[in-house]
């Protein structure tokens, strides 16, 4: 079965993939979207994790969205938050939140899945952990599953019915450990740090690092990507 | 009061900017979106209508969407129709039609109308005319904008209430060549033609071209551009 996913070469969508794989989709369309982040260490991860779970295609697609500014991880003016507590990160939305990332990125997804003839895409959001995103919520899944049914060609002749499926979308991140490494995934091949080090090494203080971190501890195992500090 | 506007720079998008203006949105943020149609004379028109529609900021951005194939627009290996009746138009999707091109397009808008502050999108979709494309139609549109308003920060945090407006979607072309000229759109600086001759001409058998040619005629006056062949 043919499955388009979002991957990031991160935690999130590695696992993602594969859950994809082990709910019987095997012809995976990998699509990762360079959205002018910092650092090209994210899209490194994500050609190594393709590999690593048999992606049939993968695509690399730039989107400078970073060019309307609004978000740390895209605007070099706003700087990435370090040494936050875990507890008090879904107060506000941080100043990561990239301005609608996830529908930009679910839209070309969209276009991806059409053209390969998938009906379901597979993407890594997770409220759980960590709810500031707006658009890592069901309601704006369900949403955009909604349009999404409406905007193409092959929905409205019946030939596909879109289906999103986030999978992780109720786990803690240990929880998504557990899952991964039950499923056998080699996460010493991703990347999530916000802010990593010129040599790629992850910065262990950025909020994406601590939930990892954290992660792993309370699923009983060492996170197997080098930090330049951890506690 | 500030508006963001998807401009192709086509006679559709052309007006709906005049409109725009016409209704009080004097602070006019446009975004033209390459991706990957075949020539570069629609980039061109869009830039210069944005000078006569004195457009306040005017950002390109290349979207690669060609790579996933599917379309005549963005595939040479498909053949653009010329010489289709305009009665017939309407009775299959028609090859023109790009995968989920307008939910990409209305996905980065919604991520520029964010950063700037606006909470009005204007597009130029119509459905009288051609009916063919899935997200052309009101459903599409009001899908969207709910999914909008779930996606976004200043959606969530009461900010802005993204409304999109789609002034044209229930006008004949004829209307929209007499609106345009009521307000004063110079329509010789617009590009509309799917495959236009090297210097630019437009075709004149295009189904685009074909339902331009027959707007103007019906509203009483003679298209400014140039045709390589003209009924």
């Amino acid at each position: 079965m043919k499955a388009v996913i979002l991957l990031s070469g991160g935690l999130d969508s590695t696992t993602t993939a594969a859950i994809a794989k082990s709910e019987g989709f095997d012809e995976l369309y990998a699509l990762t979207v360079n959205y002018g982040q910092r650092h090209q260490f994210e899209l490194d991860a994500a050609r190594r994790v393709a590999k690593a779970q048999g992606v049939l295609r993968h695509e690399f697609l730039d989107v400078d969205i970073s060019r309307f500014g609004g978000s740390a991880l895209t605007d070099a003016n706003i700087d990435v938050p370090h040494g936050r507590e875990v507890e008090t990160m879904d107060e506000v939305i941080p100043v990561t939140y990239v301005p609608a990332r996830n529908t930009i990125m679910l839209s070309l997804a969209l276009a991806f899945a059409e053209t390969v003839g998938a009906q379901d895409i597979f993407l890594g959001i997770n409220q759980v952990d960590y709810s500031g995103y707006p658009d890592c919520r069901p309601e704006f899944l369900s949403a955009f599953e909604t349009m999404a049914n409406l905007a193409i060609k092959a929905g409205v002749e019946g030939r596909l019915k879109m289906k999103f499926h986030a999978p992780l979308m109720y786990m803690s991140k240990a929880e998504i450990v557990r899952t991964g490494m039950s499923l056998g995934v080699d996460y010493s091949v991703t990347h999530t740090c916000y802010d990593p080090a010129p040599d790629g090494a992850s910065c262990g203080e950025c909020d994406a690092c601590q939930l990892r971190l954290q992660g792993f501890r309370e699923a009983g195992y060492t996170d197997p990507v080098p930090y330049v500090k951890r506690d």
